[in-house]
């Protein structure tokens, strides 16, 4: 008697279950709660990442793959900007806080974000300084402690490799000089085209099957507990939002770096990750449950509990996303002019 | 009249030439010089290359691909044998000295050698100590100022990342564990896969064309002057070479590694030369054509002409080979139980 209620009690909370979980209604739900789906028609996609005024083209992302893997835009000749945004590890480096020229940790303990679907972030770096790639990649290149290389020795370099020079001047004809900005917006083209829509992206988009019934259980609770508060639009984080400063919502204190003005960090992207620990801008935590309960604390005032955070973590694990396939590409050779590497 | 006899002598000389220059005679005289093409025919290559005992297959070439490329093989889970053997730079770094773990310069001031062709060498290291690749991977990833990973930091590393213990449990169904051994045996097959068909060998496999006349005269004079003693076999290089210790061949002082224990160093391999520099054990030589006198001088006790190093550099241009496409590895996430990175 006891067991039976306690069997019918199950039934009833699993065909609630069910009906929460309709395909259709989570759909809903889900965009209801300001959650986006990577477009799945490309000329859709394209609308929304290309700049008219500097249309992605064939070339330039070829040429900005190149630029992106050439550890000569550093001092050294051996960082690359795939040295801390490693597209073989989810967009990042895996490790707390970026390592960079001579060894040297990122003065605010920084962790590297993934350059995986940046392009959908609404502001660059941690404390939203950038406003665009094409802005934020002039940085990295030039920090002390990341690639350390002045704007000339970057564009030195550049123009002292022929093929380089051949690719800038049949991309741009009308440029008589390769700047150091033309090379790191080149690079931003490239970066723009690394999106990697999932599965969550085909449910989203009408396929209903894309989750099964634990992942939209998972993704359910993420809506329900108020995570998609903060991490929501395409890149389901990746913006300053507004209502952090209001007090309620204030980052946790895991590192000594200040954020903006107001203190405040970038809401990361949930996107990918599972291959991107260690959590937060500081790489203080490398347990994705961890991360999540810390979040429901500091960001939400709520207690997740160990059931919910596996929940959630089931759903995240739906926004690993398909990378686009990348060919190493083969580097222009050094000519007699190409700045030397120095490692001081 | 003054003018034509310079003509005529002109045209004679064009057509002594010519006759030097003649195809046939030239592939022949390279072959006499111990010059051996990459064979064209792929079943060729394969019984060149493969080893029996642990056949090349496409799972295993793919798994060592991802190992090659992955960082976490390192103790700070940021340099990978990429690193320092740029597939995309000619499979060398480019700097003078390799620089690893906290930034350390190699103990020694040796310059990587590049991957590409290295199945070809007949000994490994710049001392010759290793007989092969497979033996020859497990030295950076242990060395204390390169990858400064202990072997069992990298067989721990492997075996938490569980694609990687179901790609090896797939291709090595009878091994009970994941030994270090077999992650750097791994490797190695992927780098027995790098090899780099060039105009040079066309030529040696008969396609007279492959070469234009200055090509071929530079050819001519690289043999001539005796630069094809040394620089022999498939690899255009990659031997100890027993008559560099008669003490007529002796190799410059440009550092203070002590090479074997005759004090000789190997002889590097030619091909993809444009892309490697700097050159020399202790990549000493930024030049080209510099590196060649210094060659005719030290080694060969002749002095090698501007003239004659221009013509030689030309022909060196002919063995920049084709490289294999390879598609950017997707590497394994991590999990709970993976070594964190450290980086003192």
């Amino acid at each position: 008697m006891y067991m039976s209620k306690i069997f019918s009690l199950a039934l009833l909370s699993t065909g609630l279950l069910a009906l929460t979980l309709n395909g259709d209604d989570l759909i809903k739900k889900a965009k209801d709660s300001g959650l986006r789906a990577i477009p799945s028609d490309k000329v859709e996609l394209i609308k929304l990442i290309d700049n008219p005024k500097d249309p992605i083209t064939d070339a330039k992302v070829e040429l900005g793959k190149k630029l992106f893997f050439d550890p000569r835009l550093s001092r050294s000749g051996l960082i690359s900007c795939n040295t801390c945004h490693n597209l073989g590890m989810g967009g990042d480096d895996g490790v707390p806080a970026a390592i960079g020229h001579k060894w040297t940790a990122n003065p605010h303990h920084l962790n590297s974000p993934t350059v995986y679907n940046s392009v959908f972030f609404s502001a660059q770096f941690w404390d939203g300084r950038s406003p665009h790639l094409a802005d934020q990649a002039q940085g990295p290149m030039q920090a002390p402690p990341e690639m350390a290389a002045p704007k000339n020795l970057v564009k030195d370099r550049v123009v002292s490799l022929a093929q380089y020079v051949k690719d800038f001047k049949s991309i741009y004809p009308n440029e008589k000089e390769i700047t150091f900005e033309r090379i790191a917006s080149t690079i931003a083209i490239f970066e723009k085209t690394l999106v990697t829509p999932s599965a969550f992206d085909d449910f989203l988009n009408g396929d209903k099957n894309a989750l099964n019934d634990s992942e939209k259980k998972g993704l359910n609770t993420f809506i329900d507990k108020g995570c998609a508060s903060c991490h929501t639009g395409i890149a389901i984080g990746g913006t300053m939002q507004p209502f952090e400063l209001t007090g309620k919502y204030k980052f946790a204190n895991l590192g000594d770096f200040k954020g903006d003005s107001k203190g405040m960090v970038k809401t990361p992207t949930l996107r990918n990750i599972t291959e991107t620990a260690p959590y937060f801008h500081n790489g203080g935590i490398w347990s994705l449950s961890e991360a999540i309960k810390e979040m429901g604390s500091i960001q939400l005032g709520i207690k997740i509990t160990d059931d919910e955070a596996s929940q959630i973590v089931t759903f995240l694990k739906t926004l690993k996303g398909r990378k686009p396939v990348i060919s190493y590409p083969q580097l222009p050779e050094e000519s007699a002019t190409t700045p030397k590497p120095t490692f001081d």
